[in-house]
Formats: structure tokens, sequence, C-alpha cells
């Protein structure tokens, strides 16, 4: 019997009418032949509340408890879609991490996978159920105790269960159609992929297309497992949403995929700093300890160089989450403090963005990153710092261009065109 | 170490201040060198809420699925209460009944203990862990899901603990302060008892003072375990509540302990009943197999005699709640109909309440119905049905005389004396 993976998110739970909503979705895919895994989210609100009552019991709470009331949530919709999907004439039954078993590492609230053993569901779908409803984000540990495992738990549950169970493909079905060549709120051109590659949703998605968490897709990407993203609010069918796939499955892609943006980003260069071997450890060791996010590092050549001092100068520059650059300050202070480097000013600025272009096309097409920066030049962008990777290229901008930036781009790469 | 079982109400953790008044009482009992179980219900209002969606999803539903779902309220309970406790220093961890485990029969919804294994958490003791949480209400099947226990299934999870764990006693905190001599709304000479036997309890807790589940009060006679009552919002002491136990543990008892009243009974009279061998079976049958809880049963000779008859005949009143009348006629038309037995006439009283004087004194004093019956004539109340067992004499009499007589008979056993 051909398996499905289906995963529904919070919204698309959220309610008994929206329940009943998403096991219509479940039973068209029985009809179609289907044995169906569904993966849902606790209703929309939940998880949230439940983490305000942790939080103010315990502010240093003990992470076990913390994954022991947390997880509750996606038990009462795993019950709630069983039934409701029983009542439809569909034999279905819920699955709690623990009667999987789902393992995982000990590490509570970001557990990872160790195995979902196939025994006891294969069993019951043996036994006539047609439908196996488990609850997602959470697992077992090895000491027996319930884990969760962090943000978008559930989208990577789904993903694993596709995997494990060799899943004709893993439907996430949440609150948009599907994944688009940019953000529709920032040019009406955008136009939804009919399909894209792995890698390209990866960059997608850590650049802020908040579709699918960057976890999911690294694991879809290793064990090839064929994701669908698209709408729990419309009517779907089997062409319907965007389909995250193999690059071998697209048969001709466009140099340029899709324009991302992120635009809560911060720029801090230190000025002046001694180059020498190892410098760069001793700058953003510290940085990573303190829980700093740094994104992209450029180093340049320092113009502050004294004629009379005979060492070597450079400037390091770094990009990083407005929210965090008071983290930074401190954390460069005590290691300055520290002794671990030294340097003559440190410039912060809080008012950049960052706009990629992403497309495996780029692979064997040169001459994408100057056309990309002839076109942010037609409209006087002064681009700040660029890195480049195989199949991407990204740029730090004063954030007040950020809108015009991605519609320039989305005009020049042609991407309202199928 | 010596061990208490500790068990708080839907009410008395409400929300997360009463959470952390109940912490301290659990504190407080461990300073004093226990070892605590501690059983909790769902925050009040939890459990009515799942039920509510599950019974709109499916209103046959899976007991199975329920189950799952209801379930969840205490251990969102037995999480924050466990953090709370470490917030307070007291090493404590949360336990939901597959992780203790709670073997249960597979009787969803309804499911009895079958045993409950010391060694898992016995080990965590051994660790150094002073308090165990444990989610109420919940057990697992051999087939490893999650049963529910019934109605007052967190109180029956706690004598259930004590039993298993030998603890010194089972204290029950709850929404009053002890088991009264009757109801203090009907009188305000109504007294708290220091200590009651468990036979006197089970009376008064069948009989509507509804502070116990009857099952948790069998449970806790049958392994002897020592019951204590005792309020959640106040201060209390070792001496505090009221102590279910043993007779053996009452020095003196009273004849008469308490005064039960239940206000929502009703009478029926089948007049003219065939009396021959069987009739009873013949019409108790049918009404228990349309699940009508008879309570008081009596039969007298039918005044309805035709000398022209040979036969005997009988009248058979019974009394039934108030809102299963209409069962109750339903079964009996059918009986009927099927030819089971005959009758002339069905007299139905909706308007009675039961008066019960319990107390284990009665068993070695001769008298108490005589004063009893006394007592309710010089009050000019008619007495319409009247049933004894070896410690308890019960009466129907019209409802509207019911708060009268509890405080006639309150008076003449002089209850309000300690």
């Amino acid at each position: 019997m051909p398996l499905l993976v289906m995963k529904f998110g919070g919204t698309s739970v959220a309610d008994l009418d929206r329940i009943a909503n998403a096991a219509q979705k479940v039973q068209r895919e029985v009809e179609r032949g289907y044995d169906v895994i569904v993966i849902v989210s606790a209703m929309s609100g939940k998880t949230n509340e439940l983490v305000g009552w942790v939080e103010k019991t315990s502010p240093l709470y003990d992470a076990r408890e913390y994954d022991a009331v947390v997880s509750s949530g996606e038990n009462v919709t795993a019950g709630l879609m069983a039934l409701r999907l029983q009542e439809m004439g569909v034999p279905a039954r819920s699955w709690q991490g623990w009667q999987v078993p789902i393992n995982t590492t000990s590490a509570h609230g970001s557990a990872r996978f160790i195995d979902i053993p196939r025994a006891n569901m294969d069993a019951k779908f043996a036994e006539g159920f047609k439908v196996a409803v488990v609850a997602g984000f959470q697992g077992l540990s090895a000491e027996g105790r319930i884990t969760t495992l962090g943000r978008g738990g559930s989208d990577t549950t789904a993903v694993a269960f596709a995997a494990a169970f060799g899943a004709e493909r893993c439907d996430i079905y949440t609150d948009v159609d599907g994944v688009y060549t940019t953000d529709p709120r920032i040019t009406s051109k955008a136009r939804k992929l009919d399909k894209i590659a792995f890698e390209e949703m990866l960059e997608l998605a850590s650049l802020g297309a908040k579709v699918l968490q960057t976890r999911s897709v690294e694991l879809a990407m290793r064990y090839k497992v064929r994701l669908r993203v698209l709408s729990s609010f419309e009517d779907t069918d089997e062409t319907s949403g965007t389909l995250v796939c193999d690059e071998d499955e697209i048969m001709e892609s466009k140099v340029v995929s899709g324009v991302a943006y992120s635009r809560d980003e911060a720029k801090m260069t230190l000025v002046k700093v001694e180059d020498r071997p190892g410098i760069a450890a001793a700058i953003f060791g510290p940085l990573a300890e303190a829980g700093v996010n740094v994104d992209m590092i450029v180093q340049n050549i320092s113009e502050l160089d004294d004629p009379a001092d005979k060492r070597a100068y450079t400037d390091m520059t770094f990009s990083l989450p407005t929210n965090q650059v008071e983290r930074a300050k401190k954390a460069i202070e005590e290691a300055t403090a520290a002794g671990k480097f030294a340097y003559a000013k440190l410039v912060t600025d809080t008012d950049v963005a960052k706009i990629s272009v992403v497309g495996i096309g780029m692979r064997s097409q040169v001459g994408v990153a100057a056309k990309m920066f002839a076109a942010l030049a037609a409209e006087n962008v002064n681009i700040k710092v660029i890195t480049t990777s195989e199949i991407k290229i990204s740029v730090l901008i004063d954030r007040k261009y950020m809108e015009l930036a991605v519609q320039a781009l989305h005009d020049t790469f042609e991407l309202e065109k199928a």
C-alpha cells in the first residue's frame, strides 16, 4: 500500500471546524488508496499558553518538566483528529511519541531523532487501520521521559516519519499555498513556484521565507523525502502547492528561483584589528560562546594604517540579528579586556537589510552577480557587504531600500515568468 | 523514610497561584521528614473542556481516544507542580501514568487498577528525589494505551498509591475542611468530625456527602489506608480535617455520627403485582438492564385484593434518582409487554427526599430507629419508606420536610456535641 505523510500546523487545527476540514483532506487521500500518517501540531495558541505557565512557575525551568507540559497540546489534537476521522468512517488511531516510539536524544527542548522503529505502527496498519495520527514535536528519551524537538518540530517529525516509512511524499499543510519567487506583500508580481530544489529551499528558509523550518528541509534533503507545501484553507489536489524535491526532478530550472530578504539585520565593523593568524578565531569564538548568530563576515585591509607602525591591520565586518547587537558588544568588550584582541573603533549600523538571490542554475551560469549589482546600481542602492555561495548571492543594503531592491531584482531576473 | 500521599483536586490546582499554595503544603511535609507522592487533578474546568471537544467531534466516541485526550489535563498540572516544587528547592519530578507504570484494565473511561509496580519510582526516591508528582485519573492498559478511571479517579489514584507504597497516610486536599455531622448549609449546628470510620464514610458518601468518591473509600477500607480530608485553602497541621480510618482507631464513637440526605429521589409503586417466586427478579432485572439505579425496595401486601381472585398480590415500591423515572417507566412498559409481569397501577412520586442516620455505634445500641421515628413524628413528618442496614437507617419523606427532618434528627442525636 503506498503511504503518504500529511502534516497540519497549529493554524490548520486551531479549532474543531478546522480539524474537521483537515480530516476531510486526509479522507480524500485514503480514498485515493493511500495509508496515511498524519502529523499534528497543537491548536494554535495552546503551546504558547503552556510555555507561559511553565515560565511563570519556574523562570529557570527544568527542561524535562517543560517538555512534559508543553507536549500535551499535540496529544489533544492527535486524539481529536483520530476521533473525527473515525466519525467519518476512516479507521484511525492516535499515537503519542512514547507509543510509537519516537526515539530521540535526551537534549530536552531541542532533542534529535535517533530512530523510529516501524513495528508497532506497521502492525496496526496490518490490522486494517488506514490512518495513524501522530502527535508532532515530541519524542521519548532513553531515560523514558518525554522530549520535544524545538522550533519547527512538527515539520521535522513529518519528514522523519516519511523517511522511516518510505512515504511517497510528505505534504505540509499550512496557511500559505506554496513557496513564492518572493514575498507577495512586496510585489504582486511574485509567482508561486511549482517546484523548488532542496538546496534552494534551504537558502530561502534560512533567509526568512518562513514556510518550512530549515531543519526539516535538511532532513528531507538527506533522506530524499519529497516535500509538498500547500494550503489547509483551499481545495487542493495533486498539483497544488509547491513541491520541494531533488534537483534531478526539476527539468529546466531558471538561473534565479527567488529573491529573499531579511529585515532585522545589523552590521558591526571592528576597525583596525591587528592582522595575524588566529585573529578571526579570537573575535568570533567569544561571539559564538555568547550565542550571537553571526551571518556574513567580510575582512578588508584597514585604511587607518600608521606608517610608523610596521604591523599589518585589517577591518573585520560582520552581520547579525538586530536584537543581538548589545550581546555582541558585551562579548567584544569582555574579550578585549581579557587581551584576546584589540581594535581602534567599533562601528555599528542597525539600519541594514539583507537581500539574496537564490538559484541552483547559478552553478552553470556566469554573470549573475554582475547583473544583480547593475540592477541595484541602476536604482542608486549602495551595497555595504557582499557574500556569495554556489547558489546564492547576498548583499547588505540600507533598510530603506529593501522593498525597492527586491522589486528591482524580481524584475531583472524576470521571476514573474514561469 | 516515612511516606505520605497528598492529593489535590481541580479547585486546589485551578491556577498557578493555587498550585504554588499546594506546593507549600507539600514542602512542609518534606521538611517534616516525609517522602511524598503527590496526586494531582487537572486544573478545574480543563477536563470538562476536553470532554466537550471530544463529544462535539464524535458523539459516539471511541473510548480509547477519549482517554488519550482527557488525560492530558492532569499531565499539565503534574509538570507545573514539579516545576514549582523545584523552584522552591524541593527535588521533585512528574510522572505520567505510563511512566510509573499504573497498570489498569482496558475498560477505557472506567478502568480498574491491576497493579502499581514500585521499582521505577523507588529508584528515583533512592536517587534523592523527595517528591513524585503523579498525574491522577489515568493509567496504562496491557495494549499500551492510556486509560482513565472514571469519576473520582484522582482520589482513587491517591488511595492506590498509598496502598502500593505503604504510606503512613493519604491526605485528600479539597475545598471543604473535613467531614461534617450534616450539611452546614442546613444547620449551623453541624460539627466537623475529627474521625470517622470507613463504613460510616461509605454510607455518607453514597448518600450525597460528596467529599470523597465511594470507590476511593472502598479501596482505602480494603487496604486499611488512613485517609484524611482537609482544606487546600486554610493553614493546616497534623490535626486538621477529618481522619477516615478503621473503627478500631476510634476510641469511643457516638451511636449516630451523621445525618445524610439526598434531594433528587423519586418513589415508584407497582400496585397489585402477582406475588409469586421470581417476581422481584422479573421486575428489577429489566430495570437494571436499562441502567436504572434502584436504591430502596419495599414489598407490602396489596390492599386491592379481589375476594373472587384466589391468587396473592403484593405492592412493590422502590426509590430511584428523579432523572431516571422516564427510563424506568419505559423499562417497565417493555417488560409487561413482553409478559414478564403484570400490575394494576403504577404510582410515581417525584417529590420525595431520603434522610439517613449513620453510625457504627448502632451495632451495639438498640432503639435508634424508634428514637428517629419519634423525632420525625414530633415534627409531623410522614415516613413513606423505611430501610435499615447494620449502621444506617434511611427513610423517604416528602421533599418539603427535608431540611426540617435533618435539623430535628441532628438535635435528637445531639450531634453538635463532641
